[in-house]
Parts: structure tokens; C-alpha cells; sequence
């Protein structure tokens, strides 16, 4: 590097510094000192390896850049600045009311592929980046993440760089910002640099120990991780929080605020900067492989078959991975009980094995659609809970995921609670704009999986462990939103769904050898519930049972109440109410309260 | 070891294969291979190393015994009945209805601290258990931790691995039971034990690799394993998954099944044996250290005064604590944001930072429960999503924890989505037998902090960010399950909680000058919910209008509604309905249709 070069780097880290501690003071808020620790790491990164269009920023030929420290969104505003991409004006609108430069990094901004703020979650994301550029588009590009320190004490970061160094992700890089100091003290480890190497190095990774203020040693370190082969890299960098204004460099109390004293501070850093960066562009152009498109020939069950409808789920993901070259799977280690198998066995090449780590699995998932992809994951509804905050940061993410629980309730049987989804629903439902599927039969599952691929948002689907009876024809339509009336009575509605609608449908038969007609509602659209078919419904019959293979709370039985809310009629719902162990499905059902027999007692006992 | 030693711990550990074969085929299902691989490291535990008094399950100076690999529970329940805590009789019981002996381990079985199952949870336990041994309780147990190489994937492990290896707990030890075959194929390293020991070593723990079909090296270790000082010691153990039988030793395809030919197994074992281990008992009495009790003096807010109910927190924590001498707090890293740094200063021995590792720190508080102690565990309500499995499985192990999340819902402003609590009322709901709390001024707080240490099962409650006007005298009583009405009119029932409860009591005056008169609820126990009293109050005013800082799913507006199924008059319910960004508390609440003009039109379209 020469002396110019030199120069402009330390004029550019400068500026970054400046523009970290100016937004913050416009915004009265906002983490200027963990922006100011990493300046030099990325003014030398912005301004020697990140190979973007700025003109385009959708281009995948584009480098990416995670911010997984999203506290430090100053300085990734300052770069934008920098790069031409955001104006002076608008980088001090940070935090704003409708300002796009919100506290944490959101993919309104360019550049952003991912909302990040929930640390550990950028770094399993850039393994989904790198992994999809590799393996799925076959360009590349490189993805660079800038982490902190404090940040890899989450456990989530330990499976990115067991995935990636196994993976052998050499275009994968980390930056490490060890400033010492997390949010309320010392870190664990301080600056001692070398604790986090040994403990990077087991994992596979190639490893740089500098000094994070050096930009030649950023420079040499950032080419090196480009160049290095078949490895991560992680470059682990000691800096100082705040550095360069002295009332706040390295010391305690002064994460998350802005500066008491932002004019001395902009003195001291020498004032604002103009700089202008001018960006290299992608070596090559960015034609991403594509698998090829087929015709979707979905498997078709015969009415009265038995058939689990995780099994469906497997044939069927198949099916549609010959229909469109853009699916993907990612399993969690229980493709045999998922039954993503039949995919894995089908498309082995859009296959991807995350082991036992769903989080990393969820968030390579959200790294795969950033890049276009369509990403189907799949494990037990019990272990999707795992990663329940990588599906909240992907719902923040404006990101499209199909996931698929499987054992869903107490119907698993033996295997107990711990293996038991019983909160699926309600933690889905909670997630903004998503989707909740729960069909019950083998045709119903075949065409909620194709049709789930051209949803929006996070979509879930939960299938059923043992078989139930396929009572729908193969060519039947079931639209996202809807629900099939499945019997029509007019002295109360049961409305269930998944394995439940078995149960309803033979509670209405119980039903109506006591004299009762009943209208039995399949509500496979959990969310969203088909609300003018149910209050017409519910409205007809005068009363409700619901009934669901899950806890009380925040499922289906809520859904309903909610949709009925302001055209209410009396709902009694059936659920979970205790603590299951182990027995039969059957007895399971039984015992909680959500068979046959307990929907026609709950229905008789509504009766006048 | 002498030759008799030797040739009883070979037997020992055929006879705990043969009982794990033969318990899961009386069940028809389970896991007999991934038993029979950790045979011989469970028979030298038992029969050289575990202290415990058979007859004394409680008593505090036992090892612990953590299968964290639940599924090989027919292995732990021949451990038991070698031990003579479980007859043969009902050791065929396994899986069986009404069976203590699921599935998965759970601690309705003697020497079971906790329900495993879900994979990555009981080593973290362990880590709670040991440090609550040696910080807490000052014993000397040590903590035995069994667990499967597959397992090793999940992050949570090596939050726990970093945390106990940090605290140098050298009263933990972990076997992993490298047996090479996970669920679906073979693991990541295989049998790689260099692989595990590189990574273990790096963390800061004492690695021995070892043979683990050999009872010499197997003893070596564990002796080893007890005598090392200052360190946490991992065994790393080579096995054959269905070792000792040819039908599925080491072949893939034969996990979590019953073997195809028990008998043929049986007799290839060389049949059923009757050893029973005469077991150490611990060398000294158990009496753990206990801090002594005072009395109970909250702190009390001014009517008027501006205090955020986070601040409330701290303080009523540090005064409970100074109260009970069994309340311990653990942290995340943000003790500063939370509050629970209050507590830190009053009570620094009792206080635990686990860093940004919300997976064990709640995974360590189930362990210190289980010890005795009352857990208070506090980060941001948005990121004990991380931990949401654990609290599920938490709930699974009957275990009692007092969770607090801070900065909930959309008031807390300019930080954006990533840091706001909006999913957390419906995902602890969602939790078997679960209280959910959510005070709205700091009398209200500190009273609520100090009666949920008398509950049972998973507590959680929500705090704010913002300051909110003390509207409660400091002598009120808020009784978990009740709720409080602030205002009596007859034309409409607004319920609301937490921040939501002064936009309603603006609303009801704004409505006062409409010649409106509303009821106003404050439902700060969410669950249970005051069901009685809210039936009560809807059919009076026949109209009801709901209000939270959440997702509309599964929180506040659909409790009540659950409230009012069977006895129901029209709701309408206002939740934060689209993704937020930055902006301040009150433009948040206005945007998100929550704040007080929103109440007043909900209740103003609703009248006739």
C-alpha cells in the first residue's frame, strides 16, 4: 500500500468515525462507540476488497456485507455515505420516524440483505450467503460479516463456524471487532486475541490476529482472507470501543448513547469529511445457475388410503423441486422423520444437511433467499421452537421461509412432551405476516406444500407423525385463507384441523346417532382463518367447539375467537390441558381431552 | 482395578444392554442402540464413580446425572434398576401409559433433575447444576453429564462449554458418547475424537480420549475426570451405536427402534442378569449453604412519580432478594437495560453473568431450581425467544423460573423491530402451566416481582422501558389471577396491561368529553386472566375493546377473548398490526393504532 493509499484510508476511517458520532447526535440515540471501534476495518474494507455495483445493488455478482453487530448501523450508514448511496442529508434523518436508516439494519437499505440487532444471527446468515453462492449459484462473490466480540458468546455463532469450517467456506470472512467491552463490562475475554483464535482455529478456521486500527495489517489481512483456499477466515482484530475521542475511547458506561459532547468529539476527530469512495465492481458478470423448471406432477393419494402426512410432505417437496429449480431443502438432521428424505433423494444437490442446529439451519435458510432461492426447512414442530428468534429477525427481515414441523402434538404418541410440538401454532402465529398451514390429509399436505412456495413471508406447516385417512380427492383446491365445510348441521359447528378434523368428522357421526347435526369445519388455514366462512358458520349454528392437538393458548381455538370477535357466538374450546406422557396416540388423544368422544360430549353439553 | 472388578463391570454393562433391549421391546419403540453404545462408560459410572444414597434421592450431597442425550432413557432406566430404585417389573413399563418411565426422562423418575429429549439442553443444565454446587450451595458433588456426539451441533452446548470451561467448573464432567451415527447417517467427525478434543481444549476443558467399550480406560478417566482441578474434564469416548449385538452394531438405518430380534439379541448378550450395584453413598452430609432471610421491604413509588416499571423491577428484586435468602438473578449481559443490575450491586454473590448466552442462562437457572434455589432470569422480552426451547423444556421438567423481559412492545421507540418484545405474551401463554405478568407502574411491579417468587412452574413477566405514571398506592395487592378496575361506565369494556393501560385511561377520558362512559380493565395478571370479573364487566357494557403493545396473535386480546368463549359480547381488538421502525415511544404507539385516539375510535365504532 502506498503513502496515499495509506492516507486516504486513515482519512476514510476518520470520516466513518465522524459520521458514526454525527448521526448519533441528530438521533439523541444509537451506539456510536461500537461504530467508531470498527472504522479502520471498514474503511479499509470498503475501500480495498468489498467488490459491489453501487449501481446496482441487486447484482449477484455483488460482494455481500453482514452487519451481524447491527448496533452499529452508524457505521454502516457512514459507509453508504461514503459509497455515493445514501446522502449527508439523509444519514442525519438515523432513527428517524420513516427514515429507512432505522436503529438496527433492515433490507429496506441497499446493500442489507438481512435486519440483524439480534446478535449471533448475521454470522449463520453469511454462511447461508456463502453457502448459496457456492453450492446454488456458482459465483464468487464474497461475504464478509463484521461481528463483535461480545456476540460470540451466543451459541448460534458456534454452529455457523462449525457449519462454515467444515463447509470449508473460503469465501467466508469474519471480522471480529474485539473491542473489549460489551454492554454493561468487560467482555469474557477481553483483548486477549489468542483465546479467540485457538477456539476458531479448532474449528477449521484460518485465522489473522491484528491490530483493528493498523490499516495496513486490515489490508493485508482482508487480501489474505480473499485468497486463502478450501478455509474460513476469521480476522480477529483488537480495538478500542470509541476510539479516537478521548472521553469515551476504552472506557466503561458509554455503549448505547450518543456522545455527551458530539462538537468536541467531531473536533478532536478533525471535523466532518467529504469522501467519496469509489467502489470496484464485481470482476464478472452475475449469471446465478438455475436448476432447470419442470412440470409440477404432485403424488396423488387415493381417498380412504392411509397416509401420514409427513409423508406427503416428503413426496411432495420432491415433486416440486422437479417443478421449480429454485427449491431448496435444509434439514436438521431428521430427514428420515421429516420425511424431507424423499427430497434429499431427488435433488440431492439442493440438499443441505445442518446437523443438530436449527438456528444455523433457520438462518442459512434466510442467507439462501436473500439469493433468490426458496428455501423449505424442515425438522420436528418441537425443535422449530429452538429457533424461534431467527424466525422473529427473519420476519423483520422481510424474508420468504417454508417451514415444516413435523410431530406435531400429542399424537406422536410414546416418544413424550419433549418431543411433542404443542406450541407451534401460537409461536407462528405470533410471527408478523406469516402463514400457518395444518392440513390433515395426504392430498390436502401435497398441495399446501407446492402452494406455500408462492406465498410471501414466513409460512409454517405442521404434519402429523401417524397416518390418517386421505378424505380429500387429488385434484381438490385448498386456497391459503379458506377452509372445507366438511359436514353441514345446523345445531352447532366443530371446527378442527390436522389430526383433529379426523376426530371431528367421527365425533359428528356419534353426533348424529344422538340426534344431533353438527357442521364440521377443516380450518387447514390456521392463519390466515377463513373469518366470513366461520362467522357465517358459527352464526348458523348459535355455538363453536374447537379442537386441536396443542396448548390452550394461541392456537387454533384463539384463531377462531379471534376471526369470530366482533360476531361472536359461544365457543368451547377443546385442547391440551395437561402435561402428556407417554401412550398410544389414541390414548393421548383421549386423555387430553381432544377425541371423538370429548368433541361430542363438549357439543352436547352446548346444547340448550 | 483387580480382575473381579473387571469381569463385574463387563457384566454390568451386558446386563444394562440386555434391560435396554428388552425395554424397548416391551414398548415396541425407543432407542436400545443408542443405549447400548454408552453401556460400559454408564456400568463404571454407576459402579465406581456416581455417590449417591439410593435411599435419599433428595439429598443435596448426590452427584447429578444428566442424560442429555434423553433418548437412550431405556439405558438410564437399567441404570436404575441395577441401582434397585426400579423393579424388572417396571422396567418393561417402559413407554407404557401411566409409566413414571417415558420416553424421554423426565423427573417424576428419582435422580432425574430434569426432562431431557430436546438435544443440546442437558449439558447447560449440568453447567447450572454445577455452579449452584460449588457458588451456591458449597458442596462438593459432581455433576456426570451424558452426551451423544450428534449433539455437539447444537450451539447451546457450546455456550455451556464456554461458560463452564471460563468458570473452570472442575466439579463437571461430560462423557460424549462419540458412537458415530446420528439419527439419520453418520455425524459431522465420525469418530474424529481428535476432532472434539481440539475444539474442547480450546474452550478451556481437560479432554481424555478413550476406548469407551473398555472399563480400564473408562475408570481411568472418570478418576481422573473427579480428581482434575480447576477445570472442567471431557470425556470423549469411541462406541459402537448397538454395540454387542451383529444385527445393528455400527449400522446405520437402526436408530430409535426396538431391535427387529429382541430374543436372538438377548441371547447374543448372553441373557438377562440380576446384579445390583451396591452404590457409594456421598462421602459427607449434604447441608448446603443457605443465605439468611430478612425481612421484605419493596420499594415504594409516589403516586404521580414517573418510573419505568424495568427500574421498579431492580429495586423490588433487590429487596426480595435481601427478603429471601433463595432468590439468585441471572443476566445476559444487559443487567444495565434490564435493571438487574439493582440486584447485582445489592447482592453481588448471587448474581451471574452469563454474557449474551440467553440458552444457558435459562438452561442454568432450571439446573440452580433444581437445587433448591429461585431463579430470576432477565434480558430483553425479544431475546428470551432465543431461549424459547429451554423454556419448554423447562416447563417439560417441572421446573420453576421467574423470567423477565424488558423492553416490550413497540414503545420502546427509536431502537427498532429487532429489540422489541412483540411475541413474548403469546409464546408464554404458550407454555404449559405458565403465569403471565405485566404490570403498568412500579408499585404494581415490585409487588408482582416479589409475589412470583410464591408461584409455581414458568413465570414471566414483562417490563417497559419508558417511564409510566405510578398510578397504585405502594400498599395495593395485585393477587396473580385477579385484575383491577380503574374505571366503572357502562358503555364499553377496554382491557389493557402494561404500557396500554394509561393510553386506555386517556381514552376513557377523551370519551368522558364524548359523553362516553367506559370500564376500564387492567389485566396485568394475562394469565390466568381474571376471567370472572371480565365476563362480568363485558356483559355490563356488552361491548368490549382490547389493546396491547404485541402482535395481534396470541397475547392479550386473545386471552381475553379465551375469557369470555362461553359468556361472549363483541370485541374488538387493537395490537401493533404492521412491522414497526424507529421512531419515538408515543409516534410508535400511534402508528402502531394502540395509543389513546386509536382506543377512543375503536370504542366510538363499536357504540349502537
Amino acid at each position: 500500500m502506498d503513502e496515499l493509499d495509506y492516507r486516504f484510508l486513515c482519512e476514510l476511517a476518520a470520516q466513518l468515525r465522524v459520521d458514526s458520532v454525527r448521526a448519533a447526535a441528530a438521533a439523541g440515540s444509537g451506539h456510536p462507540t461500537s461504530s467508531m471501534s470498527a472504522a479502520e476495518l471498514m474503511a479499509v474494507l470498503l475501500a480495498r476488497q468489498l467488490r459491489v455495483d453501487v449501481e446496482n445493488p441487486a447484482d449477484p455478482a455483488n460482494d455481500h456485507l453482514v452487519f451481524s453487530k447491527g448496533h452499529a448501523s452508524p457505521l454502516l450508514y457512514a459507509m453508504l455515505k461514503a459509497m455515493g448511496v445514501v446522502s449527508d442529508e439523509e444519514l442525519l434523518t438515523f432513527r428517524r420516524r420513516g427514515s429507512r436508516l432505522e436503529g438496527h439494519p433492515t433490507p429496506d437499505v441497499p446493500f442489507v440483505d438481512v435486519a440483524t440487532g439480534s446478535l449471533g444471527f448475521g454470522l449463520p446468515v453469511g454462511v447461508g450467503l456463502a453457502l448459496a453462492a457456492r453450492r446454488l449459484d456458482r459465483l464468487p462473490n464474497h461475504v464478509w460479516v463484521l461481528c463483535g466480540d461480545s456476540e460470540l458468546a451466543e451459541g448460534s455463532m458456534w454452529e455457523a463456524f462449525e457449519h462454515a469450517g467444515h463447509e470449508g467456506l473460503n469465501n467466508l470472512t469474519v471480522i471480529v471487532d474485539v473491542n473489549r467491552l460489551g454492554q454493561r463490562g468487560p467482555t469474557r475475554h477481553g483483548w486477549d486475541l489468542a483465546a479467540y483464535a485457538a477456539r476458531l482455529g479448532a474449528f477449521g478456521w484460518h485465522t489473522i490476529e491484528i491490530d483493528g486500527h493498523d490499516p495496513g495489517q486490515i489490508d493485508f489481512a482482508l487480501a489474505d482472507a480473499r485468497a486463502t483456499r478450501r478455509r474460513p477466515t476469521a480476522i480477529i482484530a483488537r480495538t478500542c470501543k470509541g476510539r479516537g475521542v478521548s472521553a469515551v475511547e476504552d472506557r466503561e458506561g458509554k455503549h448505547g448513547k450518543p456522545l455527551a459532547d458530539a462538537e468536541q468529539a467531531l473536533g478532536e476527530l478533525g471535523g466532518p469529511r467529504s469522501l467519496t469512495v469509489p467502489m470496484t465492481p464485481p470482476a464478472s458478470q452475475g449469471v446465478p445457475y438455475r436448476y432447470a423448471d419442470g412440470p409440477l406432477v404432485l403424488p396423488k393419494y387415493e381417498l380412504g388410503e392411509e397416509v401420514a402426512t409427513r409423508t406427503a410432505f416428503g413426496e411432495a417437496l420432491a415433486a416440486l423441486g422437479t417443478a421449480r429449480g429454485d427449491v431448496v431443502a435444509l434439514d436438521g438432521e431428521v430427514a428420515d422423520s421429516t420425511k424431507l428424505e424423499t427430497f434429499a433423494e431427488a435433488h440431492p444437490e439442493r440438499f443441505f444437511e445442518f446437523y443438530i442446529a436449527e438456528q444455523q439451519m433457520v438462518a442459512a435458510a434466510t442467507g439462501m433467499q436473500a439469493r433468490g432461492w426458496t428455501p423449505y426447512v424442515a425438522t420436528f414442530a418441537a425443535f422449530l421452537t429452538r429457533a424461534y428468534d431467527f424466525v422473529r429477525m427473519a420476519a423483520v427481515s422481510r424474508a420468504g421461509l417454508c417451514l415444516v414441523g413435523s410431530h406435531g402434538g400429542v399424537s406422536i404418541g410414546e416418544d413424550g412432551p419433549s418431543q411433542m410440538g404443542l406450541e407451534d401454532l401460537a409461536a407462528f402465529r405470533a410471527v408478523h405476516g406469516s402463514t400457518v398451514l395444518y392440513p390433515c390429509d395426504a392430498n390436502q399436505t401435497a398441495r399446501l406444500v407446492a402452494d406455500m412456495a408462492g406465498l410471501e413471508g414466513i409460512r409454517y406447516l405442521r404434519t402429523t407423525r401417524g397416518e390418517t385417512p386421505v378424505i380429500y380427492g387429488p385434484d381438490e383446491e385448498f386456497p391459503v385463507g379458506g377452509c372445507k365445510v366438511l359436514r353441514t348441521g345446523g345445531q352447532a359447528t366443530i371446527v378442527a384441523a390436522g389430526v383433529t378434523v379426523h376426530e371431528a368428522l367421527a365425533a359428528a357421526d356419534l353426533l348424529a346417532g344422538d340426534g344431533v347435526s353438527v357442521t364440521v369445519i377443516d380450518a387447514y388455514s390456521v392463519k390466515p382463518l377463513d373469518s366470513p366462512e366461520l362467522v357465517a358458520m358459527a352464526t348458523a349454528t348459535g355455538r363453536v367447539v374447537t379442537v386441536e392437538d396443542h396448548w390452550p393458548e394461541g392456537g387454533l381455538g384463539d384463531a377462531v375467537l379471534s376471526a369470530l370477535a366482533e360476531n361472536p357466538v359461544p365457543v368451547r374450546k377443546l385442547a391440551v390441558a395437561r402435561m402428556p406422557g407417554s401412550a398410544g396416540s389414541a390414548d393421548q388423544l383421549r386423555d387430553a381431552g381432544i377425541d371423538r368422544t370429548a368433541i361430542r360430549e363438549a357439543v352436547l353439553a352446548m346444547l340448550p
